[in-house]
């Protein structure tokens, strides 16, 4: 091809300033960032106002844009713009994994209603090219099982708490600090953010398109250094996993945080790391370890489809198209260590198989064995001084 | 599209078995071996005598034939076998790394020629996507470094090794019994095998093209227990590394044992794992680990490629297109380990700058800095008794 593809740029932050940066000092890529829309209209900016809009219309309308690039933060805003730019004819590259997530079943119609393409890359770990791989890779590879540390900021959360005698707060704290964490980090560390990147990732693994809601979630402000220290007399490290598996022709997937034996792949992976493991019937696992967020590594998912876009590429959802997706179940059983400061609310999970059970004046956990269900619905699961990890 | 994708299958080995199966477990993908051709006219087969032909033409004259799946050992009459296929229209995947590397420029005019893909990912790391992932999603991330461990059979034997006390005549042997290495494992223990993937994917990961021959290579035979606790005295295990860098605008491509510290990924890749550690100017390090070799993790990938074909996937090769491919270069700096049972054989080695020096009965050592080139046509590297490290 010889034509430059155009760009629209909705939103400037940090991967948007990223992807202006690589798209700068890339060759071969004929790109033109044609108007970025931004939002405040007070912000010192690096770039001459000849280059922003404050209006969406000038790049929605504008017959000379091919793709839209949609970095903002606000997810209903961002798929009001992703509507209105498929429905003008153009193809779409978006980051944004809460839009995409909450809106996932949409995103199909909008796309097979206007031919246009919504390509996501950058919604899910950052630079690892996890959706890609799954659509185009393990297509046709029986996968059962998917298994990840998909957020960094909890990952670097953990990795502090695990490896210090630093206390929860400390360490948010000092990853805000450090620019690993919102001044607001409830959709990270509630979990909310891996959830969104689960429902992606399962429908792409699976074909089963889920709501956000459907993933159980749990976060990780409950842990302590009393967790930590009985993990690791376990041989174990804490992590957050999203974990999507299918066993008897049913999917279960969930988002909480989990014992990982050292010897695990999944607990070397430390800091702002997010790594994927995915099982499959042939390939047996295979293990991808990449940067998760930050301006460059989620820049470079974004050019990577946009030099998809050069030849036409579109997402097939081909295990969606095929109709034969497994159903959700949460009726499955799950090995888990709930701790609390109360006796009461660690019984009020049914285990059916006790192995640990510790009782001192501050801290009561049991180790067992219940239905994902049975945890979901106890007392323990809504009560946010307790901390959940699976094994 | 709904017609069957028609194959026909040269070799029915452990990889052509298990692609027999792979293929009648999977739904979704239509495909069919209408015949394997086979050259042992005696041996027992696991299935009717009909699917089987002795004669080439059965299958490469057969029009009702798509797609040339070739999995012999022999890397001539496989070469002979694919120029045949492409010629008479057909599309072909292979795994066999020896015949993709020594014919790299043929196969891409031969492409060019027919117009008919030749898809390859089975021959570099069994079931780890690499070449596709080069190939398509890292091509305009200015990729700096390609490091992997990329031969199973070595992999295994170097972790038996550095784990426990045994010799590396015993772990060899050990490793013949479980069917990691070949009766002959020349081409996997001197690391031709490493350097044919290490060519094939510095073809697509840079653009350019090297024939065998100019891929530095050294192999494991030489080493020993006592490399083995030298490596680990000093916090580093031992492995087997395919590495090709950019500097200053120059490739280096070399295989070569490797001190590797714990903490680095590569180091807790065991047994007869494969991984590749990509560094790109935007992603950052990006870690893919599965496993290298066996029968249905090499026919996970032949399965990718035959499922690319139903939409006319061709490797793009732009970055060969693109003319700009960095020259290779082997005068750059190397830090090595250089042990011998003489003391004389070490110093045939110019060290600019040498950190450790050690002088014993049975074993001399060096550690310290020289030209990779300079390091390559020293005695030290003639002498089979030797063994070499970089760090």
């Amino acid at each position: 091809m010889a034509t430059t593809l155009n760009i629209g740029l909705f939103g400037f932050g940090c991967v948007g300033q990223g992807l202006w940066d690589v798209l700068h000092r890339t060759k071969g890529l004929q790109t033109e960032i044609t108007r970025i829309c931004v939002k405040d209209r007070n912000k010192l900016r690096p770039l001459g106002a000849g280059m922003f809009t404050f209006e969406q219309n000038d790049i929605l309308e504008d017959p000379k844009v091919d793709v839209v690039v949609e970095l903002i933060d606000d997810a209903d805003a961002a798929f009001t713009i992703v509507k209105s730019a498929l429905l003008n004819g153009k193809a779409v590259v978006t980051a944004n994994k809460k839009m995409v997530a909450s809106n996932f079943a949409e995103l199909l119609e909008l796309q097979q209603a206007t031919g246009r393409p919504v390509l996501y890359e950058a919604s899910s770990c950052g630079s690892i090219p996890i959706i890609r791989n799954l659509e185009e890779y393990y297509d046709n590879d029986m996968l059962d099982g998917v298994q990840g540390i998909v957020n960094g900021t909890t990952n670097y959360i953990l990795t502090k708490l695990t490896e210090t005698t630093a206390s929860y707060d400390d360490v948010l704290r000092e990853a805000q600090q450090l620019g690993f964490a919102e001044s607001d980090p409830t959709l990270d560390v509630e979990g909310y953010d891996a959830a969104f990147k689960t429902l992606i990732m399962g429908a792409h693994a699976f074909g089963t398109v889920l709501r956000p809601g459907d993933v159980i979630r749990r976060g990780i402000t409950a842990v302590s250094s009393f967790d930590a220290v009985t993990a690791k007399a376990h041989g174990h490290t804490i992590k957050l996993l999203s974990q999507s598996r299918i066993r008897d022709g049913h999917l279960t997937s969930y988002v909480l945080p989990a014992f990982v034996p050292y010897q695990d792949p999944l607990a070397t992976v430390r800091n702002e790391y997010n790594a994927v493991l995915l099982h499959g019937a042939f390939s047996d696992a295979q293990f991808f370890v990449g940067k998760g967020a930050g301006g460059h590594p989620t820049a470079s998912a974004v050019l990577s489809d946009l030099a998809a876009l050069r030849y036409a590429y579109k997402y097939e959802y081909k295990k969606i198209e095929q109709g034969t997706a497994p159903s959700l179940t949460t009726r499955v059983p799950v090995r888990a260590y709930v701790r609390s400061h109360s006796a009461d609310v660690v019984s009020s999970v049914p285990f059916s198989d006790v192995e640990v059970e510790y009782k001192s004046g501050a801290n009561h956990y049991v180790i067992g064995t219940t239905l994902l269900e049975s945890l979901y619905r106890s007392e323990a699961f809504a009560d946010k001084r307790t901390f959940i990890a699976t094994l």
